[in-house]
């Protein structure tokens, strides 16, 4: 049984990955902290975490970390501080927020509005999208836990560039359920705000935007150096999770839906999280799973390819994916623990 | 035209007001305010608000408020020092808060958490509930509008207290939309706490009794000293608007279905906005209106009346009926600027 | 690995069993019935059920089923008749249709429409709510899985009655999600005839009446004959699982509300599934789990005690309650497949 | 005060033009029909209809419908039908179908699934999107009320298209609200279908593709014959009213935002019902009205336009503009009935 801490624990992707965890064979959650939960039994905000343990500030957490692996659900600037300091004392560390996912250093302060002092561990993390980048040989000791949309988007766009079906101009129209926003005290997250609503948000400027652009161009292979670009536009959608992309891809000449399903049945074939469908996705149906669904249609009047994603945001594009992360650096099959179906429940 | 004020424009309430009063023939918008949005215009936040005006602090329109009539959408201790104030000056004054709705000082205290230090006002107040308490001959000077919960369950309890249909021991549970707690940056109102979730709120404590009670005592006719008594229940409902209140009574022997039916068409024939169904209501058909939809229906096998009450807890439980009674102090048509129907839009 | 067979497969109810049962270590899903879906794969409805195996017809299961216990997910009258031919094939099962509820024979006309013709199997079975009737010596041929409102609402109010801290005079307001209502066409459960709205139906007239004052009654000890009489109203709630019952009953004299926490603690200190709150409960903790939260407050003012009951209206309310049964059934732990913490996923 | 008459009242369209029409100060609804309500109050149907009137039959409203204008809000094949006869009768025709939408005979069969038999009708038909295609000088008899997804995407696309500031390659990913998908009975437009959830549908094969791709070559001035194709991609989104376009265009070189700006004002800058926002829409702030808000920003960093258009389905999307073209048939202020802000209500 391995220790597991768990920082930022009562933020939704926290409590989803206290929720996974618990049911885990092979791992122990050894601590958790939240700063807006110190000192109260886990059980009080998440139904159905049977194990006798209270979450404890950040700093009580980090102060009796040792040896095992971190989880880090916090801000992008707090996982920055803290992954530095846990590896030092020797734990791994799994980092959700998108402090260290991309390689090139000046998209941080562009796109997120913070630096790095120190390279090295940038450097150093592996990005952790298993389907699309195989583990390291060399041992890991950081992981930087994909986006959500980032995952969707990859996960559904990835193959096709990466066969060369598609020009590399990528355009990616995202929908996502709210917790995606995590848990802010904004008047634009309040149920009368959001419900019986929609809109676009952080029009050309969400943060996932380079991180997608990276992963899609390390895939590319259409012969040429990649000029991959994208545009990529966020929709907020009045539910609690669920995460679709839609992307438009104009078809390489002589590219037929038979090519396309091809590629994706190849890439996939024995993939246990990503299941390829021959009709649109519903976000219902991955509710609380670790599946992301994909499926393209080639729209043969306009030589469109239209391509969709979708998944759990807080499974697939968050807890889930960093506890199919967790199995990889532990050495586990990397299922453990997500299936026959960990599903969601009282932490949205 | 008469010039009216509103105060506390830019919260779920004020929004309705000013949308309802935009469309009225009779009146002018000549301000409003809110400290959230002063200076912006109120068509930014109102969609469909064609008049060319602004949001001004609270402070600046009083300053510049003079005849005509002041309607406070504001907090219970800002509404009671508003309208003191506000009447000095020669206002008339339409109070949707609860500052002046009790008859009994103490209960202030016990249920609103602040006290009244001039008594005056609060005996001079008209209880703006038109249906079941007839508009005063002496001129009225300050309008207390009823709570939403409180016009729901009086229209539908009152007739039967009143007619000595039923005993005085009332259980009335409450379910509301989310918009009747207001636009409180609270974490417990996000989306994602709120959506695909109920749960019961502010148990036996709900500061909607003791004015339930205190309606329905002065209707109540049983034939001795009313000992009546309300315990009150509330819920929290996943939808923006809407309001529905379940009562449970007893009926007294001999009471059948006839007699409920009779005492309401009695009491509503001539009520433009209560409408009598012969059938469960729905809260999603009133959206937008003014009207509130009563019905009740004698459970034989247990001798128990079961009333139901529903409205748009932001018209008819506020806006709505504000500008009734606004009508009524203009000596207007009770409906001037309410039918057809007014209906909702951008203000949730 | 005990064989189970699903009959009623692919309704809200069917389909969560399937997905309870799915990661259940001790029993193996020997087959499933759905007319409508007879003969796809059963992970084609249910994302996440990896076993490979298709629905059949009702017909076509029940031809083949053989040694085993089986579960109905199906109409009352379906399962009526399927009950009978089970049991003479020498199978176990686990009935979640109101069929086998009811011991007054007459209340089946009453209430559901449907008489039986033979008695015995009535009789015969057992109402399977563990927390307040204990499991039989005698061995068990068919269980009768309880009403969703019915398991909240007699663990809600089943220890006050039984301790008589209360009048038998009570009162139910419940409140549920829309998969209560199954997967019916009908014009008024389509989403936008729900959404945004809440409406009473079946007012005194829900067939969970009998059901609940039958078992209430059975525990009743008052000091004299049980003259225990419910009034139970029922309300559609815009969200999918999850369902709330708030209880009105009269405290007898002296009772306080020491006493009412002290009786809930005693009846549940060693229940797994029941969680006894000290504040009111709130469905969306609950969804996916087998949980009953329960909680009661005295209203000191008025004399009455106001009891909650919440639970997942597919789970503790259906599925949920019947492998707890299952459990029970086989010898197993009553939480065997149920803990740390099942939750839903694609079923609704 | 003219005659209208309303062909399919009780569907969601119909019910809100019944809404509009009962507030419109120069026509009288002079009868509505409706197959499923035939004979029951409108009332009794539509909250706050308080007109005395009654549905009737398709074929009993047909029969004595004269002189006067009809609105239809039936079935593409039973609006082909119904204005043959009410045309020859010598009434006016507002279609709410795609009936009479596209000017290429062969398109029906392909999109619709149906043909005409009668040319005449099909190229009389005026398209009335009042903002783009000015009302011709030749007296009208027949208005195809244009598609609700058709409305906005030409609203928002529309004018950077007659401008030559984008090539003529048009993406188009669309949002609706479920009322769109009008009031069928329908396994998945169940509340716990749809619910927490969104889906693609119809993907490559909506019947709006070709309306707009017409109305975009319409208007297209890009300096060499039109090769405009738009790829269109349609999505269910749990809300019961609104929708959105989000369309991703390649801009010409040397474009700027202050060349899309200028070319909106210039556009709409008399338009009393779309409003040029500078930040993105959002659906809520148009419920009930019949407005129309637009908006495009250049992402810069890849060369994409990307243009919103929102409103809502019922209103702009088909009962408003078809009263804005019942208005500009009637010679009147095409505004007439329609603002200050009619606001939704019972009709979902």
């Amino acid at each position: 049984m391995t220790a597991v801490f768990v920082f930022g624990g009562s933020g939704y992707s926290g409590l989803e990955l206290l929720r996974v965890l618990a049911s885990h064979p092979d791992v122990r959650v050894a601590g958790a902290s939240s700063d807006r939960f110190a000192n109260e039994p886990i059980s009080r905000v998440l139904a159905g975490f049977t194990q006798d343990l209270r979450f404890e500030s950040h700093e009580a957490l980090l102060e009796r970390a040792r040896d095992g692996v971190a989880l880090l659900a916090t801000p992008h600037e707090v996982s920055r501080d803290l992954a530095t300091t846990l590896i030092e004392r020797g734990l791994r560390v799994i980092d959700l927020s998108g402090a260290f996912r991309l390689e090139d250093l000046g998209s941080y302060a562009e796109w997120y509005g913070f630096t790095h002092d120190e390279v090295g561990l940038v450097m150093e993390a592996h990005y952790g999208l298993p389907e699309l980048f195989p583990w390291p040989v060399a041992p890991v000791r950081l992981v930087a836990n994909p986006g959500c949309y980032a995952t969707a988007a990859q996960l559904a766009v990835g193959p096709l560039v990466a066969a060369g079906l598609v020009e590399p101009t990528v355009i990616i129209d995202g929908k996502s359920g709210v917790t995606g926003a995590g848990r802010k005290l904004s008047d634009d997250l309040l149920f009368s705000e959001v419900a019986e609503s929609m809109r676009p948000y952080r029009v050309a400027r969400h943060q996932h935007t380079p991180e997608i652009e990276q992963g899609l161009a390390r895939l590319w292979s259409g012969g040429r150096p990649s000029t991959l670009s994208l545009s990529f536009t966020t929709h907020l959608i009045p539910i609690r999770r669920g995460l679709l992309v839609s992307a438009y891809l104009r078809a390489r000449p002589g590219v037929d839906q038979a090519a396309i399903d091809a590629v994706y049945r190849e890439r996939y074939g024995a993939a246990p999280f990503v299941r390829v469908l021959d009709r649109p996705p519903e976000t219902s149906a991955l509710t609380g799973t670790n599946f992301c669904d994909v499926t393209a249609t080639l729209d043969a009047r306009t030589g469109t390819v239209i391509a969709f994603g979708a998944l759990d945001n807080l499974m697939k594009g968050a807890a889930g994916q960093a506890v199919q992360n967790l199995n990889a650096l532990l050495g586990l099959d990397e299922t453990r623990g997500l299936l026959p179906a960990v599903r969601p429940g009282e932490t949205k």
